[in-house]
């Protein structure tokens, strides 16, 4: 396995991540019973670090999951950051309901386990948020409470495979009466009659942080946005599309299926996004 | 943390359960991306252990996970159970896709993780099996193929809490067309008009190997027998109802909610059907 160059924190004890371990009775392991946090470094510092762990104190309460001290978690996870010297990174954060002996109720008096890793990022999208991406459509076979950011990922898992193998960015995924959800990792947005559209939030997805932004963005610019959902049959009437992600940033898409969207180049509107979704993470960098 | 006796193994190497790490990059921990499985020891034997590995084999086929030597995982967990002088116990088995950077594509060339443990059972539901106990209905918020026994089990983990808090065994879940599929981890049974029902295998529901047994009992007891959903509705005409499973056994349920069934102890199709299993498992251990 090669890896990029990270650092892991269990419970607070530093270690390269490769050789970060947690006991296979950890609930995280046996049940998927723990929440998580991506979040995106650059220069060094957490990019909307205070929306992140929100959403992460969030997750552990939707969960049921005992708070932890999320002041003196994000301290933690700067201090990696800055004793690792990480510039371009990403810190992914997991909390799960702590080691118990297998049984599917809580544990008592049991502390929640608290992961953390800090890991060198080089943008693998560079060339894709120039000229676009395809996509391929999925089933969402997730469970009815997508807005926890839990590690219940094999519905995700399995699409994102299907995606790849498609030769595809990502899969974006459908209920069956054909209404898109969301990306496997990313929310999306598209544009129909002139009108930015994404789902609105609900258990059924996640509260894109990078999603929550971009509509921000689009009051900023004047772009006409509205959160409803799009459905399989409106993709041809749709003129742009585009992803939004914690790493994916704006990242138009131009294909979707066998479908060429608008003339098979990232649209105006994208355009306008991805440049203000720059112009704001150059701002924060600059103060 | 106080355990009972347990040995346990990754990837082959032994030690006391509660010693036993897994990398924190395992895709078990970060995606639940993993099977599972849990055999019961009776007098130092695996019970269904053929129909157990078989299921394991569909699961990963299902997940698309490697498939694994079988044969040599069922003889490592005879040799722990040998070596450890297991007589009452459970074998806890579980196969995750492997240790690998975190992406939610398949690794390339990453072998699965293979888990395990042996651990010393005290069955805690004799009293239970005798006179029956309640179970709390919830909503069913699981994913769409439940018959892929994977690790995402934070649906049935926080089910089961409320079900606990309730003071009650199990929770049955249901559909949001009142459509009752199984409990958390246990499959169900009920009586409705001298018929023996139960909920018909599909991705809806584990294909319990405890379920498939009392079928064929129910046969071979000429107990009349169909496989057909209960909803929420019925159960105010419900005679009996009964939970299978691998360490539940036959066991008599006698109230849902608020709701008391037949006379409130156990019927007479449930007190047949356990004594065919008890017998069952009798003949087993005297070959």
């Amino acid at each position: 396995m090669k890896l990029p160059r990270a650092i892991a924190s269990v419970n607070g004890k530093k270690s390269p991540l490769e050789d970060a371990t947690i006991p296979i009775l950890d609930r995280g392991f046996l049940f998927g019973d723990a929440v998580y946090e991506v979040i995106r470094v650059y220069q060094g510092r957490l990019w909307r670090g205070g929306e992140h762990f929100q959403r992460l104190r969030n997750s552990l309460q939707a969960a049921r999951t005992s708070d932890i001290d999320m002041d003196g978690l994000a301290n933690q996870v700067l201090d990696t950051i800055r004793v690792g010297a990480f510039t371009e990174a990403i810190a992914y954060i997991q909390i799960t309901r702590g080691t118990a002996p297998r049984k599917h109720a809580f544990p008592q008096d049991t502390p929640p386990n608290v992961v953390y890793f800090v890991q060198e990022f080089a943008d693998p999208y560079v060339e894709q948020r120039a000229r676009g991406a395809a996509v391929l459509t999925q089933p969402d076979l997730r469970w009815q409470r997508c807005d926890i950011k839990s590690t219940n990922l094999l519905a995700n898992v399995l699409a994102m495979q299907a995606a790849v193998e498609a030769g595809c960015i990502e899969a974006i995924l459908y209920r069956p009466d054909g209404t898109l959800t969301e990306g496997t990792h990313t929310s999306f947005f598209g544009v129909r009659d002139g009108v930015l559209l994404t789902t609105p939030t609900s258990p059924a997805i996640s509260p894109g942080i990078t999603r929550q932004l971009v509509l921000q963005l689009s009051e900023r610019t004047r772009i006409p946005v509205c959160e409803h959902s799009l459905t399989r049959d409106d993709l041809p009437r749709v003129s742009e599309l585009f992803l939004t992600g914690t790493t994916t940033e704006v990242l138009p898409i131009v294909r979707v299926d066998d479908l060429r969207i608008g003339d098979g180049t990232p649209g105006p509107i994208t355009r306008r996004l991805q440049q203000a979704y720059r112009d704001d993470i150059r701002e924060f960098l600059a103060h």
